[in-house]
């Protein structure tokens, strides 16, 4: 499941309605939560939820609903990170791959997004948070691929944006914003990061979010469940004898 | 003088550079402030220099810095006012001629436009806010007058757009912001007001601006020293019998 946090309301509709061309869409969640405590929470139940069913005595057909990718939507308005997206992101960067996405990226020009492209990332590194990581490409991929694995990294934070309508645009139709300057186009790669966005999520890394999920962030989870329930156990042992002397 | 108040940085360096234009350029401050006080102390310390000199001996030559217009700045990403916005207005509607300004325009489509100023004119209402109110034109003004005039009081608050860049466009170099879905031209009227607010600044309006400044808000406060000057004589009258008794 890829679940969307988001904090802008700007791609929330197109996101939602598009429900990001996956082939069998996802369950999409739009958080628009001014703290991290419902989002971690919830991320919490679903991977207790697993654990039970994984714990249970049919295990062969759980239905995984654990979050394996939280896009976290930075507003570009600002000079970088907000405290409250550090602290965001730096609540839930144990529990879920957070990939960060620069929001309404049409009110900045390429040099302007790509200064706060820089500053979002100097930012991220400085504060300690721990995005997802995209995996390094194997030796023996072709140039090209590594290539379009280094744009890739490049290109975080993801600058998006919102459609609000479908228009006309080279004899095609395209999903966009129609501006008396021009006509923005969400598809573009030459506008912005969708459509890299999008291969990424469910083409590319699809897997590699769910692996890092099963391996890092639910194991983690997992563990501390089975340490408190080990020192309850303990706890529970050395009362009984008590009672019984 | 005309006086910027800005709670937008985006058109900030715009403004200042171009000093609006103005023939003879006024002072131009801008303000970041997050409170209307010192905006309010400023306007008000003007308005005693002026009392002062005109209170004085030599009134021939007084130097005229009270604040003619207030250009209060309403961000594109919020939907209408924000209660700072509302209180800021109230704060100062009584001592200067607001003129009510949508800033980064170029973040909304022409509905978007149109939709967040009615919003906005809704809520001026709503609070009682009381912006600069257009004159009425003379029943004699021939009618393209009477259309410009009413076209003009239709576009509150002006929607304008900050320049970063001088580009060519059409043939001819312009002011603008270069996207790649087009170019920005501050300076045409089918993207922005911003001409339609120069020319009122600078050419139709400076004078009414001015007589209401003079008239009313210089004469309230006018009132209101000499209201307290009154009472402070009058109390110190009444305390000097007491010590010579």
């Amino acid at each position: 499941m890829v679940e969307l946090c988001l904090n802008s309301r700007y791609l929330l509709g197109y996101l939602v309605k598009e429900k990001l061309a996956l082939p069998q869409p996802p369950i999409i969640w739009a958080f628009l939560f001014f703290s991290w405590k419902p989002v971690a929470e919830y991320i919490d139940q679903q991977f207790e939820q697993y654990f039970r069913d994984e714990s249970g005595l049919n295990r062969k057909n759980i239905q995984d609903n654990r979050v394996h990718c939280c896009l976290y939507f930075i507003s570009p308005f600002g000079h970088g990170l907000r405290p409250l997206d550090v602290e965001f992101m730096k609540a839930l960067h144990q529990r879920v791959n957070i990939v960060p996405i620069l929001a309404k990226a049409d009110t900045l020009t390429p040099p302007e997004v790509d200064c706060k492209k820089r500053k979002i990332r100097e930012e991220i590194e400085h504060f300690g948070i721990k995005i997802y990581q995209f995996p390094d490409c194997d030796s023996d991929e072709d140039e090209d691929f590594k290539l379009q694995d280094q744009a890739l990294k490049e290109s975080i934070p993801f600058a998006v944006i919102g459609s609000n309508t479908v228009v006309e645009a080279r004899g095609r139709r395209v999903r966009g914003r129609l501006y008396p300057w021009g006509i923005v186009e969400v598809e573009n790669p030459g506008h912005c990061d969708f459509v890299k966005l999008r291969t990424m999520l469910v083409r590319t890394h699809m897997q590699d979010l769910k692996d890092v999920t099963r391996e890092t962030h639910y194991e983690n989870y997992r563990a501390q469940c089975i340490q408190s329930m080990t020192r309850l156990v303990v706890k529970e042992r050395n009362r009984k004898p008590n009672l019984t002397n």
